[in-house]
């Protein structure tokens, strides 16, 4: 129990290559059975006596799954837990990460690339839209935040197990890989002359595609933007100064999944 | 300012009809000539000395104004404040609601109607994304938060000032009202048969529209679903449990801009 309490601080989890997950929703995920047939990334679950009691179906599932189920005190619980009112089960996992070539090599569709995104609500929810549009990866790049930051894996309420997870230092090298791998790449900035909607018109966002999202307070740099094949903007249509990070990245993400399951073909 | 201090608390907003707009983006919209050439909403601006010094373009907007800009201590611009951090600007505004029948009078093609959302910053959210998509107004109906609420007026980030603010307190009413006005109810319900995109298809979203949004834990209610003329679902293609609220609201509002906007005529 010890050591888990390490987790909350990113050079553990680094170094043991686990990280914490907490509440009923996040465990259940953790310990959903992979769709691969591999096995799931849950080592352990820590339950509070109350929590055991409310949840039998978890204890089931950890149970089939061969996971340990660990009752604790409340102060334990509190301890493990990064909330002011934990919910009495933390579940201690396996990193899910893969490499960026890894990911890359499974065809993906639909990609987000988040270049120094550093809020940790702001990635989890990015990856929770990324998820609900169907997209297969989200890539973590730059000086973005750790996916396994207790605050992004609660925001991503889950999806941090559904779908390609990568981190890289270098956005450039990202969007190099992106591209190498058949994805057009398309950043997403508020100053383009291009419009969501615009590009839609074009066909282009038929084509599998990277998606680059910029640091929420910055926006993406010259530098990087001048890596894409093209730069979008998602309209603002009133007055608003602007969107935030994910409602942005959900706009752009959910239109290229409908645009690509409309493509003939 | 002991008076505006009050003006935390609901009740004291309420029978003052004013509110308090922190940081300064929200003063600057606070501050700017309202587009139908009446008297602005901001009554005063207090400052710390040094907001003072940095922001003498919103001194001088409230010079514009005829807004009294009051010099103020530190300890004052705190209790005046509902951030841990305050940036040393603080407005008391007049409240900007209007009632629904003079909303729904402007002929409005676009609205939203929150039905009992409760947290103050998804309110402030949907708010600013209704006004990213050109919405014409929002109407909190039900139970849900008072707009005035410090959290959801930081969330909107001035699109309180943006566009059509109504509340009433019985959502039937609110619909019936829409619909009275032209408009066609659409209610976003992850149970519904009909997609976001599907419904597109069907120029279904063309038509002047009036979204019903419910509570971010349990919905809408089946007594307010069967109020709107259809349900619509947000497609989730990954396996994302949910979206959240104002994501989801986002992409509904975004898809009938669209649509509206190519239309013909």
């Amino acid at each position: 129990v010890k050591r888990s309490g390490r987790l909350a601080v990113r050079a553990f989890r680094t170094e043991q290559r686990e990280f914490l997950v907490e509440g009923p929703q996040g465990v259940r995920e953790a310990l959903a059975p992979p769709a691969d047939g591999r096995v799931g990334p849950c080592l352990e679950v820590y339950a509070s006596r109350a929590a055991t009691d409310r949840h039998d179906d978890l204890r089931r599932a950890a149970a089939d799954a061969a996971v340990a189920w660990t009752v604790v005190d409340d102060d334990v619980i509190a301890v493990l837990s990064d909330t002011v009112t934990p919910q009495g089960l933390v579940a201690r996992c396996r990193f899910v990460d893969t490499s960026l070539a890894a990911l890359l090599r499974r065809s993906p569709r639909l990609v987000a690339i988040c270049a120094d995104v550093r809020d940790p609500g702001n990635a989890g929810t990015v990856i929770r839209c990324a998820d609900a549009a169907g997209a297969d990866g989200v890539v973590l790049a730059g000086s973005s935040v750790d996916p396994y930051n207790p605050k992004t894996v609660r925001a991503s309420v889950g999806s941090v197990f559904h779908l390609g997870l990568s981190m890289t230092p270098d956005v450039a090298e990202a969007v190099a890989a992106a591209r190498a791998a058949g994805l057009s790449v398309l950043a997403a900035d508020a100053t383009a002359d291009l419009d969501l909607d615009a590009a839609d018109d074009t066909q282009l966002l038929e084509l599998p595609t990277a998606w680059l999202f910029g640091n929420e307070a910055w926006g993406l740099p010259d530098t990087v933007r001048r890596l894409a094949d093209r730069v979008v903007n998602v309209p603002i249509h009133g007055r608003a100064e602007s969107l935030n990070l994910a409602t942005a990245a959900a706009l752009c993400l959910y239109a290229s999944a409908r645009s690509q399951r409309r493509a003939p073909g």
